[in-house]
């Protein structure tokens, strides 16, 4: 019986996560959850699952005997086995910390995490003998393909599905409105990462990550659009041989394969995938020119440093602006550009400078949305 | 250094073998060749290899120092870690069994070893630790995906290219002529894997080996028309979580991996995959009444005992009328089912019982195409 903490269990993947739990619950035990926002939810997620530990960023109206610890109590608690990271933005960053510490698996949802530290975030894994398991679907398909290979991959070739605009001439991306970017063609996600869909910052984050997960440089890292979501990444290996890991897009799966790992678990919840219903698996070049967020992500990667820290703090305030109607779709990539432009990088940056870069380029971010979008 | 011997090593995956060992001569060395009719091919051989033993099915024009010894004496030498066994038809048999005996490793590219005594050859296999390495493509894809996997998997779905006549109306391939049916579209083969790859008695037979080799039931394999023959084939686990092998087609990269397994080598001479300039790939339901050898071919496979003898005989014979101009494309077919509707069958049956039903079947085979082809 493992004994799982959900950090962020009332977002899309915590949702999900107890979903799959619900499904084997003579293996999986949901002993911890926490949530931010969203207190109604997480109270009856409490209610309903009972756990030991709960953490709520805001006062919780639930009469349940679980004890009320932070986040990081609960990542390096003795009485958890696998802790999923959940949780959104820079807020998984100490949790996840916390639980390498303490030597614990890790199912790993939370994109900036290994954006923002990825190197400390390995070298203390290795330190500390923590796994760091990945529930992104790209990750975990290159994960499912390296499981078992002895050798490094040669390449590893992440798929993107382009998103609602792909192939729309740049000039009519400016007219865009959220409803629009929010209708992703294939994955049903949370807002910020739908709109990061939209303009593939999403697939440069994951480029990124992929780089710290499984010790890849980034000219080693490839991204082709393939518009079905079905394939969701290629492992090439040295000596040509290329596997790929595929199902129909339903973030269960990777979530699933986290928890169970090194096991499989039959699931008939999980839908069945029939190539002969999807009769066309398609490929095609990402062109950085038309996705200038994607440049600018493999670039910060590149550079390393405080730079991935800056884009992805620059990024959500260029979002966040852009779902409150006060910046076009277009500016996201500006806003961003023009951020990374006035900063002063930090090479093998401490937690502490990571923090503070990323509170310097959301006020920048901010500042220079003020000055210059006129919508 | 593994010191590997070819048995068919002037056939066309032993001809490949030798290229590959070529671009390796730090890793592997060889240490035999075995080859039928073309001495000619197999002289040269012994004096660009120089293998310290040799077996010629005839007369061999050479001054070598090898020496000549049979091929079940080949396959059990102390002096040899790997074998390849790249001869034909039933030629492959005692070989393959002399090998398991010694302990072998044993990279196996002729079908007929697993078809014809596919339980004498895994229960010996498992009873003295040899292991057999699959060569052909599918096989290789599927042992490749398997890699590292615990659990057995869900299903297997084997790729099928079609052949030149896929698609074409059965009332057509009454008049195809041997040329037609030997152009392949998308691999280089010998004659009779091509004429079976366009019946698709090839996939009939690949999927009685895959029964054998992962020890996975029929009614959990599946066949899948693939035109492009990019993925060799596709392992579905439990969780509904899919895996598949992609490569250009080239039997090089599957010897290879037979070669230097568990490890990968980096080969320069192995094309490499670019999936945005392939761009699509399709999949179609194989139709079985559309493919009757591959019909036949599933049950026998299902039926057992010496079923898949006959087949593999009666095929053989077949194949061989129509390649010499005395039997008709759809005739193939039909002599196969004929021979095993006359067929008193055998469960568990011993080598000798094989054998003698090879021998019944190709006589059968050959009566009955007397009787019935007025080509």
């Amino acid at each position: 019986m493992k004994r799982i903490a959900i950090l962020g269990s009332t977002g899309s993947i915590g949702q999900q996560t107890l979903d799959v739990i619900g499904a084997f619950p003579d293996r999986f035990r949901i002993a911890a959850v926490a949530g931010g926002d969203n207190s109604d939810l997480l109270a009856k997620q409490v209610a309903q699952f009972q756990p030991k530990m709960v953490y709520s960023a805001k006062a919780l109206d639930t009469h349940s005997p679980a004890e009320s610890i932070s986040m990081e109590e609960i990542a390096a608690h003795p009485d958890i086995d696998l802790v999923v990271i959940a949780t959104s933005g820079k807020a998984g960053l100490k949790p996840t910390l916390a639980a390498i510490r303490a030597g614990k698996r890790i199912a790993l949802a939370n994109k900036e995490v290994l954006v923002l530290a990825g190197e400390i975030i390995t070298s203390e894994a290795k330190q500390y003998g923590a796994q760091i398991l990945p529930i992104d679907s790209e990750h975990s398909a290159i994960w499912q393909c390296l499981h078992g290979e002895q050798s490094q991959p040669a390449r590893i070739i992440l798929t993107a599905s382009g998103g609602p605009f792909y192939g729309q001439p740049p000039e009519q991306l400016t007219k865009v409105i959220p409803e629009e970017a929010l209708s992703h063609p294939t994955w049903k996600m949370g807002k910020k990462v739908t709109i990061d869909s939209a303009t593939l910052m999403n697939k440069g984050l994951e480029a990124i990550e992929a780089h710290w997960l499984f010790s890849i440089p980034f000219d080693h890292i490839e991204i082709i659009i393939h518009r079905q979501s079905i394939v969701h990444s290629f492992v090439e290996f040295t000596d040509g041989s290329t596997k790929a890991q595929l199902s129909l897009p339903d973030m269960r799966l990777p979530i699933q394969y986290a928890l169970s790992y090194p096991e499989r678990l039959p699931n008939p919840h999980l839908p069945h995938l029939d190539l002969t219903k999807v009769k066309a698996l398609t490929f095609e070049p990402a062109d950085p020119g038309q996705f200038p967020c994607l440049k600018l992500a493999l670039q910060a990667g590149k550079d390393g440093g405080t730079y991935p820290a800056v884009l992805s703090a620059a990024d959500e305030v260029a979002v966040h602006l852009f779902l409150a109607g006060k910046a076009r779709f277009t500016d996201i990539a500006e806003v961003i550009a023009q951020t990374i432009a006035l900063h002063h990088p930090v090479a093998n940056p401490s937690l502490e400078e990571i923090l503070a870069a990323d509170a310097w380029a959301r006020q920048t971010a901010k500042d220079i949305a003020k000055r210059n979008i006129t919508c």
